[in-house]
């Protein structure tokens, strides 16, 4: 099979289709469609053939996919098939909402160091994780072979955090300052930022005075 | 000037570009080029140049566009021109990061009403906006005319939620739930979803076994 590079955007889609693949082997269904696939996922089949057909998995005309096959292809893509750790810096209300929701919403991806320089959260742990001081951020991803990491630090900070992430062997950071990181070429960064998304979503919102002029 | 359709991935670069020009503004920068706005945003000069075009923004060869108009062109574009209301639902660790977030970062786009289900809630403040309880929603967001939502609740609730926000007349959704969201074709939902941005970026650490078969 060709080791190929898959685009972004289908990386983006594969854990969409990840989801409702597994939530459709709870159900013990073994068979699924493109046309079923495109109805659970909102995305069209053609571009759920042709972004499954990146890895290899062709379906078999008139029947479709395996579902646990489709699941296990996925999730060695995605470097899923064994779990992944991930550090979080930053303890503050967002950290702590991502920390309690990954516990209850999936075992793949799990965030399993938590790092604040708040002295009085020290101790306390979210969802079963003990909040560590920044002063060994270091030492665990070092020790733990930590490759991920989230930034919910404010944006003033972010910049040192990321460079002291990167330092330590981060190769993936989800980053949810409102600041541009900049990293070397082989770290991927992912922006989320509150405010673009609002102001991009309020361009979708209707006017009464539309005309730009 | 032709109202032309603006492709999506272009409208979710203008706020990176209208941040930049702001901050431009406050140094009293009063003409950009499109290199140093690639170098300040990240995107291509060329990719710049394209976006901006869209909406009849040519600069001037040799000189570059002038800071100003263009913060007044893309303001308008996104409808920027005027406060933009927003209602949070959902005041848990999520709603009220954002909420304390919001309120520092912008005036352009504002949560200005706040609902949750939970009585203990009632009464308190966020960021000198009050919390709601949820009966009062459709009352609130209708006699303000609030267009824009963010739905931070549990994925269980989210669709009831989504529902109930389109019969009152909002158009733009951003959602947090883990869940996809069944929307009249007039709504626009921007998800956004940590367990997929997790589990995609985990696509970019590596592997000591990348081959996939």
């Amino acid at each position: 099979m060709p080791n190929m590079k898959i685009p972004d955007v289908a990386i983006r889609r594969l854990p969409v289709y990840l989801r409702v693949l597994l939530e459709l082997g709870e159900k013990d269904e073994e068979i699924i469609s493109s046309a079923e696939l495109a109805r659970l996922t909102g995305f069209s089949s053609e571009q759920i053939r042709k972004d499954l057909a990146y890895f290899g998995a062709f379906g078999t005309r008139g029947v479709g996919y395996s579902v646990e096959i489709l699941i296990q292809r996925i999730k060695r893509i995605l470097n899923l098939h064994e779990v992944v750790e991930v550090a979080l810096v930053g303890a503050g209300n967002l950290g702590t909402a991502f920390a309690r929701y990954n516990l209850n919403a999936h075992q793949d991806v799990r965030i399993t160091a938590i790092f604040d320089n708040d002295w009085g959260k020290m101790g306390k742990n979210i969802a079963d994780v003990e909040i560590l001081p920044m002063d060994n951020l270091s030492g665990v991803i070092k020790e733990r072979g930590i490759k991920m990491a989230i930034i919910a630090v404010p944006a003033f900070a972010a910049q040192e955090v990321a460079n002291t992430l990167v330092n330590v062997g981060i190769e993936a950071i989800l980053n949810f300052s409102p600041t541009k990181l900049n990293t070397p070429g082989h770290v991927s960064v992912q922006n989320i930022d509150l405010s673009i998304e609002l102001q991009s979503l309020a361009y979708y919102t209707s006017s009464d005075d539309k005309d730009l002029e």
